[in-house]
């Protein structure tokens, strides 16, 4: 038998399949993108495909409502193929590849957050220097006495341009050496690397064309965002993002590491981050910017110690197995060409070093943006991601955990959960009286609501909280007109309802959504919990809290600690850095010396194993309530209803 | 309309076409093999094929007989496709595909010629020592307490037992690293290189496969040839040849020069190269030698300048146009992974320096391993090819040109003509009373001719000259049983009748034949002879001859000077050292010194354009007769009936 997938937007796809055959599975075997961040266990509910022709069988689900389920709506991952049918998957499945972002530069809070940095690593004595030059050379046209051959003309003129002794010409500027010297009457721009007396060639150009870009890309197990920036001045060209295309192998890396075991994983995971994400977005942004890829002369990764094994082909399974030993930690002369990235294929991909299986590159190249190995107060610095991760030190000790906080902060794991686009509501204030919402929508003036960001739940939960409407379990113990009850019982606030949303679907948030989020940051607030003990301190030494992730800009740090998530100290000591891996992936690629710090972090900073940590299991459990079981932990969260 | 090609041996490869295409161009669209030398002009005759079905329209030729016509052969190159036709591609016009040869290692000339070569460079100095490194590491498993991760635990052990300072484990390592640790539990073989400090990791095998292997190529314009050996032992492990695939884009280096110069030329030329002649070649070197692809650790390829820019891809556009500047004489950094040579990808490529371009490495190769760069005596180096090259001098200087033979010594151009294989007549006396010709074949015991190679042809025509069968014209001047005329009055003597070859078809040489073949031995003799004059010297002052060359090591030495091919000096003086560039390139993939010694020997060498230099001409047009001329400059050459 054989089923037809209808793409929203794109051409139809047929696979041939045997009665009993997954759909999911199905669609992943055709390479059918259908949003999957649960890996099809049933629990997000995401992966809605609607039957236009056949039958499947199903089971019921909590997230398809009875109308939904009349007009077709099936979870792809609960249905079994019994005969041909056609189904339709909708668009918002492929959001991840098809919603990408490329992001206004102008816009003053992105430039300020490189700016900054940049300023801070300067003040720390960090030099924005790289061995990346482009110099344009004249050359004499050969004739019957001057019979010198062409590469040996193109070095004599660079060694005298430079004044370097040792000019390497590689192979792939060899072999397009002799049309391009003829092409441009032998005048031609040469870009390259200068490392002690040697010069590198990478890229010949016309006389003209003498940019040189790098790129610094931060690979989330949720979303990929990446900047492109000149190698000179520094400034930034252009900026864009996307979901991680690996999302259809499971939305966390542990089932990522699963797939990745399969007959061919190691290929389809790479394919689905370098191909189908990196790739387009990469076209992107030098589309945007005017410049061709092999003008990005070096790249920056900063990426968890599991995306980056996936990045680059390697075997991941030991992250996963104890005794939970990665393959490598440091990563030298990776280029552009061995990952086939479209870049100069001779461009050196700098891997931001990662420390443990669960402490990656882009911890150590957070903690270079936020600056504070090189100060004296205690710092507190948590990436709120799929993965949470904390350091806590200053410049004479730095200590490090993860914890798994699944995809709930970008979204996942939540019923109308998205990440921080167009249409999320990404904040919320609730009228404790009359139980009304006041929402905050990011996108243009009059934009709809289409789901709840990261920074939105913890605002509604917090004000859920404050409100009354729920109770410390997560439960909803108000009744009104905006707390509505399913057939088993199960509550859900409507922040809005299906007549005004962009959808047409209500968005609301269920008692799943909220236990879901609890347990997300009843996992961060262990953690950070868990290695203030290790260190023997408590909240009460810590100096400064950098936040970061791509949770949005928006989030309220009073919101944050009210529920329980944030430590309860002041909130000025409070400072929200943005993506601060992207910022130190930005910092590496334009600063030599910017990398050899972020190495040295790397090897100096201590890596605490949370799984194995006597004592973690318990913080957690007793940090699953809002704000938590111990409440003299949150002097600040009350309830006022 | 539609073409199919029957290819003997193999599977019909069909293709559409229009009335008034030409059948060879047609066979070249659909890939289909067919040898044709002239490139199409007629002249050579070898590129026969057989109407099976339909008709096509073609015109006469000489090469092809009354009774051969009505049987259905055709040259392929002078037939228009008039309606659908099926044509049979026989096996001969594929052989240089399909008649691989890998060579017996155990016949004691084949390895005395690379003993007496390395043990000659042992005396002058160089040491056959390289760079190539092979270790057995043990590691310790990770645990829990030790958490290294694999590279730097890799990283650790080869330090310790190396004493280096520094690894390297590049991508191509790295991406199998954790597998195959894990595999082989923590005890793996390392090949890599060592250079000053730093060792680069090529390949982890199981600990019991230790074997690292070279491979040294000589690509010819017409033939390629191939030694595979062991790295360290200098042992020969396997070696083979077969015809270079180009030859289906001409016979000569200009006419694939105007074919690369085409829509997709460069890739076709060199795919020819790569991916038709050298890839089957060096998988059945590997096969016959037990050993893996990925063991190859170094390559040295010597060939003439057009064959090294075909073989990189590099437009050899500028090799053909005034002032003929090729891009690059030495080429540093050159990898198999650049090339995608079936070996390791690491492997270095190191390309024997071309001086001019007319000469190229193998001649900087050849003059490495005939070894009068060392000596006091005046030396004639002398390597017989489709382009023929001379070298002459001593340790105090060199000077070389080349001259365009033709592919006459391989068995091109010559009705008749094949390489020195199974079947080939490669020497022969005739009977001056009767005429009868008395041959020796190669091959085992009772193999009957197929054609004539190259020194076969020059014993022929100079026993056709002492028997007074020809005159110095090359006309036929006796009558007899053996020789007989065509309609048009052309001569040609019968080595072989029908009934008695290999094929059923006649094995003779004719006029034709005879002509091209003095025009070859002409432009060897003139090119000798301008040089001489050059640097003011005359043939009393040459101390030694070293003939070279593909021609095969049955070339009879006086009846070569008899013809007036190679000058009339002392037959003791004359040395044939067999194919020198595939010697010398043995010697660079050996030693490092080696390799440096032949850069050395590029840089110092001079070079003398012939095309340009006065005299050279007159010369050669003096040199097309038996012997010559000026018949004082061959004492020993006589007519003896």
């Amino acid at each position: 038998m054989k089923v037809i997938f209808q793409i929203e937007g794109g051409s139809p796809v047929e696979i041939e399949c045997n009665a009993g055959d997954n759909l999911l599975e199905l669609a992943r075997r055709a390479n059918v993108a259908i949003d999957a961040p649960c890996s099809g266990n049933g629990s997000c509910g995401k992966c809605r495909v609607k039957l236009v022709e056949g039958e499947v069988e199903s089971l019921p689900s909590r997230h398809i409502t009875d109308e939904e389920y009349e007009a077709g709506w099936r979870l792809s991952c609960n249905c079994k193929v019994i005969g041909d049918c056609t189904v339709f998957v909708p668009d918002i499945a492929s959001a991840y590849q098809s919603r990408m972002k490329t992001a206004d530069l102008s816009s003053p809070k992105e430039v300020a957050i490189f700016e900054n940095a940049q300023q801070q690593l300067k003040n720390s004595g960090i030099a924005f220097e790289n061995k990346f030059r482009c110099v344009v050379v004249s050359m004499d046209e050969p004739t019957l006495d001057d019979t010198m051959p062409d590469n040996e003309r193109l070095t004599w003129a660079i060694s005298a341009q430079l004044g370097v002794e040792k000019v390497r010409i590689p192979y792939t500027v060899m072999v397009r050496l002799a049309s391009i010297l003829r092409k441009h009457h032998w005048c031609v721009a040469v870009k390259g690397k200068l490392e002690g007396d040697t010069f590198t060639c990478m890229e010949l150009c016309p006389p003209t064309d003498t940019v040189m870009a790098g790129c610094a890309i931060d690979i989330g197990t949720t979303t990929v965002t990446m900047v492109l920036t000149d190698l000179e001045s520094g400034k930034l060209l252009a900026k864009g993002s996307s979901g991680n295309g690996q999302i259809r192998y499971g939305a966390d890396v542990i089932n990522r590491i699963i797939q990745q075991g399969k007959d061919g994983g190691t290929k389809k995971l790479q394919d689905a981050i370098i191909k189908e994400t990196l790739t387009p977005i990469m076209a992107s942004l030098c589309r945007s910017a005017g410049i061709s890829a092999r003008s990005i002369l070096q790249l920056c990764v900063a990426a968890n110690t599991t995306m980056n094994h996936l990045f680059v082909g390697v075997d991941a399974e030991p992250v996963r197995m104890e005794p939970y030993i990665p393959s490598f930690f440091g990563w030298e002369d990776l280029t552009a060409g061995d990952l086939k990235l479209p870049a100069n294929p001779l461009a050196p991909v700098i891997i931001a070093p990662n420390i443990g299986s669960y402490v990656g590159g882009d911890i150590t190249a957070g903690t270079l943006a936020a600056g504070f190995w090189d100060q004296d107060e205690m710092s507190l610095f948590i990436d709120l991601g799929t993965n949470g991760e904390i350091v806590f030190g200053n410049r004479d000790f730095m200590m490090s955990c993860a914890c798994s906080a699944g995809p709930a902060f970008e979204g996942g794991d939540i019923s109308c959960g998205m990440r921080a686009t167009d249409g999320a509501i990404e904040a919320c204030t609730i009228d404790g009286t009359t139980m009304e919402p006041t929402l905050s929508i990011v996108g243009e003036e009059g934009q709809k609501p289409v789901g709840i960001c990261g920074s939105g739940i913890i605002d509604i939960i917090s004000e859920l909280y404050r409100c009354g409407i729920i109770n410390a379990k997560g439960l909803f113990v108000r009744d009104g007109q905006r707390v509505k009850r399913d057939a088993h019982g199960m509550g859900r606030y409507v922040l809005c309802e299906a007549s005004c949303s962009e959808t047409g679907r209500e968005v609301s948030i269920n008692e799943v959504d909220i236990d879901n989020f609890i347990r997300a940051k009843g996992a961060i607030f262990s953690a950070i919990d868990t290695l203030l003990s290790a260190v023997d301190m408590t909240v009460d030494c810590i100096d400064k809290v950098y936040v970061a992730g791509g949770i949005g800009s928006g989030i309220n740090m009073a919101n944050s600690v009210s529920i329980g998530m944030l430590p309860d100290v002041d909130l000025e000591k409070y400072t929200y850095i943005g993506n601060s891996s992207l910022t130190g992936a930005y910092a590496m690629v334009m600063s030599d010396q910017a990398t050899a710090k972020c190495g040295e972090l790397g090897a100096n900073m201590t890596y605490l194993e949370l799984s194995t940590h006597p004592g973690y299991m318990d913080n957690f459990v007793a940090a699953c309530f809002i704000p938590h079981t111990d409440s003299k932990l949150f002097p600040h969260s009350k309830q006022e209803y």
